[in-house]
């Protein structure tokens, strides 16, 4: 059950009403990354939780807090499209505010685009609707973010600054109850990926490119076990999907991080095949008939 | 450039199709979560890049690679609904599928939902992004799971398996490239949030249930110098938004982390005068004349 | 400011959960006429209803509610769609909350459209808004209605029943704010329409239809001074717009129902009949038999 | 069938076009309250209406006229913006126009919107579709006397005053139509709303506000038998849904404004005591000092 | 399966950025008829199209290629949005791509849609997607041509000159493809058009136009046997469809252009009837007895 | 101006009611490719059409008709929903048209869409503009087949049968109107193609498929002066865009199929270069020393 207060929670004050910032504002009313989708995606989610009432709790926290900001944004565009009602000119800074909606507030984005729940991440699944909230609250930082960086009026900024600083507020507490799961940061849902698969980073994009792009290394095809892989269509060998079989034997579904639904996991011989590969698919031909793939596995039941 | 060779990047085989399953398969085609929008969001993100190499190729590999998943769930949805063209029966699965795509496959979720760039998040902020990319690669993992649980057939699981695999190879991509840029996990864009109310969690939902709910406590209150508020509607003080001011002294906007715009931030004098507020939590009310909310302000900054 | 208070407005309970029925649900809380379009049309109108601070409470009144009914009915459908996460039968009749919502409640409607706020009615307009509001009510009065009449679980049958009512309730309230505002019920606005053309009620439909349609007549067409004017295309001389002029004489815009903007009206003579003309077309008959009006409603009386 | 005659109906004539003018006329005739929505909705629940002819009539008339009008504000739009077709810096008002369109006028609102069937509002039930389209009439006037106020070209203001003049037209025809059912304004449909719950006003909106809001006292609250309710939230006792029960006894479904689906409602004595209460709040007090509530407390505990 | 060559297909080379012109290029990007539109409609058809392996290749060709353009081009406006970024004034030009982008491109149209597939033409036919590819290439050559209307950026020109060179290209291909299929030109699908019924031109719009229109005779009303009717409405007898049944004697679903579902045609009778009717075109009356209507029906034969 | 008939353009009979295929029939009513769509489409076209009044009168004569024929599919609609009102498992098939629409016909699709303008395609360029509506016709052509394969009710196929005949007939009547503008088929607007460039098929899409594809070679890389070239991924040279320039000499825009903005042309020096290019298509090494791509430039003269 809900109960408003005639009280926002942050007082808005502005300076000279600037109609096209106003309109920049609306990216947080009715906006991809505004209060509302923040509101309705950690309120839906937690009216969902009901396996995990701390959590719901957080969610609805939160979600809460989120409809509390929507009216503050709200308040601070109104005040600075409030010159759309009478003047000609600002009008053509918004004419859908100005003509459909008489100079206020409404659910749309700076470019007139209606609020629509495509805009939110709802999966059911709890740690993954936390990473989507972290991501949510770091999206929804920058967009204050740059709307601070287009105004120099203080009561704006103030404004903007408040609810800019509740984001990392909400990060940290999102981010926390994720933490608190105490899950493998890969691990999501019951089903294990297929061993060897999992491993190899595929290089789609290759050459050197036109505004100075080059193929490139870095951590993330080294990290986590992960290894670089070839394509195909670059003289590489590609993902060693060769042996796939439908089901393992002894199948079962069991607790999350165990279960195993099939798998599409290399055998013996395409083992031996990629054994030394560390640096590219030159080297991935090793001699020693000791395949890095199983070498590979050791280290994947060791992270995981 | 794009180039498209004529061999799918996993083969896929099913067994009897199944029009009813194929037409969940369509929420990894068209869907919000799907194939198509993991191919666009990493793909455009790439584009915009251009400040990291590195980075930039790493989004632009896996982006590829997404193409090359929508090219295989495409195929096996074919393989399920083909017996739409034919079969009144199975027509009324999906009627849209059926009267206007021929028994294609088209860019539509399972309830025929037309796929939007609605369902992407691109802010163009690297280390956002890559949060967002992160959070996008659980939901694909979740989803692929959700509908292996609804198959028997062993080579539509295969291809799932396989699908679902290297979304958790991307997860750990993402996870690393993210890492790898070594920012403080809330640090995003360049302003800072302000000290103080940062740190407040606000306990917007209270009361106990009628689902059994109760107000809870959990790490997502007390971690990363958190601390609970209680609102004002619960008998609580609120939020320390009472003394803000528009612009800090000395305000120069500097490097990420760095930087400050405003200060939404407590003076001494409202700290005092709060320190013997009735109903805060208990650890607020400091016995040595110095408020917790002091004592705050330096854990914010030893923590941050 | 909002707070939440962790029990629900109206306590659910079901019996045997009914996937279909569930979905059918789905109306009411992500749909056209559902608790959310309610909740946002009638919260961010008072928002912009600054000027008449009494109906502004109402309108936040009533807002806030429909939060507490959203949450509602959110419950009740969570309860009949549970079994879509594990049984795949069940699983068939709502694909999208299956597969991509892990079986929770969404921001969608019975055949998966995500909501958008081009489901509301917002103009910033009081009396219009508030009319608005009474036909919104209306619509989710007949949605509840017709959702009680697919169901025999009783307890399902109470929660709607519940929330049927308090549209009635809100019905009544919005009707009481929109007489009390003392308005004539055809003023909208500041400018006046244009006499004579106002009252002209244009047959554009005619003829014997093959569905037993014929050319009826009704109250519609001379209650408030209406007057049937039949279409060129019928033998009619149509509506009377032969001789408009751009301003009037000594055009001032003035306070509501004063105000005049231009005229597109009859000619000096027609003007003249109208200075009686008050109570309807009787009165439209000059004594001197001279108007064109006069000459087309003899027409009229011929061909009709 | 429709035909269609080569004449507007009614001529348009600009003086100078204003491409930015051209843009908010958008809003008329792609827009969310614009000539193709009225056309679309009276002529869609026409269609349906096969069950009263003579109100079926009235809803193709009005929406065929809907259609003519279309054709005028088009034709005033594409006036307006024939600048675009060869002018740069006429192009930038609106970019989607000028290079997708040609210049020409296009079913998009002023913001380049597509029309969407979302925005119509059809019901198949007759008096409620009735009190919609008085609301979209509303609408359309309001819409059409903001263009007004944004234009000083005589032509273009003939033209408008003339379409802002058939909405009211339609405004009164709707009325009658809506009146001549000779319902009670608050029935809708067949099922009765639970006594007693259905004339509680909830007050969700209480305190002082920033913004000089206070909780409000209006007709809104007494009128039709509404009685004020406060909110546990605000130490009030809310809505009596304590004895609910699922099915009346005898219960059986019936002609409108008789049938009964279920209660929600207080218990005789309740309803005996409401028979006094016709006035508002005060005679809710019983003469013995005791009141109407607090009885309907005993009885509900005693149902319950 | 894809591959990523980091080079453009075509270098791009721009002089100083227009942020103006740079929305304007957004309709090639994100918009109806942009390259992502044209991509995704090529490819889903190819991967549909498995029974002609010929033309299947011919659409993932221009498919692909189509994406490559869609890199070209979001290079293309990526540099002349690049002032967005630290430019207020700049970012006034679209405060969406600018706010929630931080002034990269995105999946959006020069009016901030987001792309969505209600863009895209597949219907599983193959012809009938080729008169489609044609069509939708053809509005992408005269987007092209009006963007290279609106800059005079030499290098800007030179790109889009190359893009719009290619749609053209494409057209040759895809009608080359058309062709090549040897199909009657109005032959789509198996069942063949009534006969008769399929050679009636209805005049459905008459009169003079207040825009100087009047009703015109052209070759599309008698071209392919093509003849003019009159409507009802207008004096003349309508189209034959009179005498209806259901289904032909012997009716059996055949090879493309021998199929026949039933029939809506005249018999003798109905046209030794209608031979002298009033009010048609004049070439309808035969003084020898026989009707033009049957010498119609041996045009048909002659034409199909 | 619009006159609406009391009288369907076809009767409509149907046997039993088939609530599952009236919602397939929704394809046509409220559906991408159906009758709002064709009517709304050829309408918007004529009222922009105002300098080819010939065909503009085309354009509104069957813009006209399709509202005629909307009016048809939606009374078979009504009468194959008709048990959705009062029998639950029928209303299943469609709760939306159910619940909220109560049983009646709405502008959705069969999966429930709104109908949206993103389904057109307006361009203003007529020759475009015709192309475009040939390809809807046999879009539309191809749904009511593939409708009529759905039911065996002799009325509904009687009704069907109509609609799809009248696509035909409009079909030949848009081809009619293309063909007498006697324009060259390739030539669109009035900016030139790049010799050179325009003829070159580029093959994006190469290898030995999985499903039975190969690099297929077929009229549509011959035709019209069109040659394949390879992509450098695959070995060849790529597209000539070597030598682009900004604008050619001389340059001014001229009437259709004479202007020329820009070039992207191969020089002299650069068709000799290429002459001797190792794996480009046997036909593009010329032996007498003059290159394929010379004579290539000579066809071009001679087609266009």
């Amino acid at each position: 059950m809900y109960h408003h207060i005639k009280k926002l929670m942050y007082t808005v004050n502005i300076g000279t009403p600037d109609v096209k910032f106003g309109r920049m504002l609306l990216e947080q009313f009715g906006g991809a990354n505004g209060e509302l989708a923040a509101a309705m995606q950690y309120t839906v989610q937690g009216w969902n939780c009901v396996d995990d009432i701390g959590r719901r709790d957080l969610l609805l926290d939160i979600g809460t807090e989120e409809l509390s900001h929507l009216e503050v944004v709200g308040a601070l565009i109104r005040m600075h499209l409030a010159p759309l009602k009478t003047d000609r000119e600002a009008a053509e800074a918004d004419p859908l505010v100005t003509i459909a909606g008489g100079g206020g507030v409404g659910l749309f984005d700076s470019m007139g685009n209606a609020w629509t729940a495509d805009y939110l991440k709802i999966t059911g699944e709890l740690d993954v609707d936390l990473r989507s909230n972290i991501a949510a609250e770091a999206r929804a930082k920058i967009v204050y973010e740059r709307l601070i960086d287009h105004t120099d009026d203080p009561g704006s900024i103030d404004t903007l600054q408040f609810l800019m600083t509740r984001e990392i507020t909400h990060m940290k507490a999102f981010s926390a109850a994720l933490e608190s799961l105490e899950k493998n940061p890969f691990s999501v849902g019951r089903l294990k990926p297929t061993a060897g698969i999992v491993d190899e980073y595929f290089n789609g994009s290759t050459g050197d490119g036109s505004e100075g792009d080059t193929d490139m290394r870095g951590p993330w095809q080294t990290s986590f076990g992960l290894q670089p892989v070839e394509s195909e269509m670059n003289g590489g060998e590609g993902l060693s999907v060769g042996d796939v079989n439908g089901k393992i034997q002894g199948e079962d579904r069991g607790k999350q991080d165990d279960a195993q639904k099939a798998t599409t996991s290399v055998g013996d011989d395409a083992i031996g095949m990629k054994a030394a590969a560390k640096n590219g698919p030159a080297s991935r031909h090793a001699s020693n008939g000791k395949s890095s793939r199983q070498s590979k596995h050791k280290i994947e039941e060791l992270v995981s």
